[in-house]
């Protein structure tokens, strides 16, 4: 309810959500349906609809510039919030979690939240990408199979162990609050995000996880993982067949970046 | 004003403003910088305290695990007010921005702000900084020279027109509204923003720059960096030494990275 001298400020509350994404691989869009899956909020997911490819080509053509209301995208996911049109990932999480009951809808905590989530997504996705293409995006993973390998050995030995650890640090924080969760002592968008984050790396790097799970060090965030795991509309999503396999997208196992 | 019925949030609106951030360099401090140098706003930059090191260094322990209020930091910039403390700079900009005047105080006017900045900073900052350390970010620049080559060729072929063409195509947009600006006809910390991530690759990779420029191809966004240049606060603080020179930071200049 807004008190009766608000400004009134045109929203979409209400209106459909769509996300727009590839089809064929979990990729950047997992993240947030996740965020609609635990909120059990009905969305469009166009990645399963026959317009799934034309509907990315669309937004991110050279051509697009957008609208009135709507700067241009540059690449997906895409949200679509009845007239809203928003990219980048984590400013899509960051919109959607506060509607979603996910984050507090005041004061400081949705900075809070917001770091936390910009820091796994920095280790766990954009660094962990370029493991597998650390030349460029536009050559095939074949034709740069050297330096892959010499960047994995450093992401598996250095930056896993960084980011696990910044993690459970959080998680040690009195900021955390009570029960297993990042921050505020329930469960928000940070969790979740996690949650895909550890469960990319177990697959892209599965031996890697499993030695740094058994050192110890990192209790609370496996302990995390696995309670985000067991939450009934999050497990219910997992075993449904709108969980799309990994395959050739950010998570990808490669055996031979694994090995000494 | 907050209305008769708001309810009390604790905030630390009139606390000083306190930058956290390695000395010697502008890096990642200097975004941070240039939304209080432009706001005319009081802040002290820890870089140029005695404390410059130590400050940081104490934030980014793996002892410190934060406090009730706030949870631990993995990197610097770190900005402190009053009791708040915030990393990761897209979030540190998103906090300042519309208390500093730049950015709007309601409405969805923030989410496209912030997927602007994430997506330059992803550009001209993240990629950007692993032309030159494309392994690990824990080996000299020495020591991973060939991949850095490699990597360079395809980050100045093909990353840099890809996102000074997405930037152009922001400023073409409705949504971009009158005058040289990125978003909604003023001046917001999205303009700031593209101008610290142009002014630091075209001192990386300064033919590159200098062969797009002369493309006609992006003629919106040299004029936008043009105009920042000249804001009168923006100007005074460039030619001031409080501004401090490029050097080993995100920005390198290693003029074979730009060889044929």
């Amino acid at each position: 309810m807004s008190s009766p001298d608000a400004k009134r400020v045109k929203t979409n509350d209400g209106a459909p959500y769509e996300l727009i994404y590839w089809p064929g691989i979990p990729g950047r869009g997992e993240w947030v349906r996740l965020l609609f899956e635990e909120a059990g909020v009905p969305y469009t997911d166009h990645a399963k609809e026959a317009d799934g490819v034309s509907a990315v080509l669309e937004y991110i053509s050279a051509e697009n510039v957008g609208d009135a209301t709507n700067p241009p995208v540059l690449a997906s996911p895409i949200l679509k919030h009845g007239d809203l049109v928003l990219h980048q990932l984590p400013n899509i999480l960051l919109y959607l979690a506060p509607k979603l009951g996910l984050a507090p809808t005041e004061g400081d905590g949705v900075f809070f939240l917001n770091q936390i989530v910009l820091t796994l997504l920095d280790g766990f996705v954009n660094e962990l990408h370029d493991t597998h293409h650390p030349v460029a995006t536009s050559l095939y993973y074949e034709d740069q199979k050297p330096e892959a390998k010499k960047r994995s050995k450093y992401f598996i030995a250095e930056r896993i162990p960084k980011f696990l650890g910044y993690t459970q640090r959080v998680l040690d924080s009195k900021a955390s609050g009570e029960g297993p969760w990042l921050y505020g002592g329930k469960l928000t968008y940070a969790d979740l995000t996690l949650f895909q984050c550890l469960d990319g790396t177990k697959y892209a790097f599965p031996k890697s996880i499993e030695k740094l799970q058994k050192s110890g060090k990192y209790d609370g965030v496996f302990k995390l993982y696995d309670t985000v795991k067991e939450l009934p509309n999050i497990n219910k999503y997992l075993e449904s067949k709108r969980r799309i396999p990994y395959g050739d997208g950010i998570f990808r196992y490669y055996p031979e970046l694994e090995e000494e």
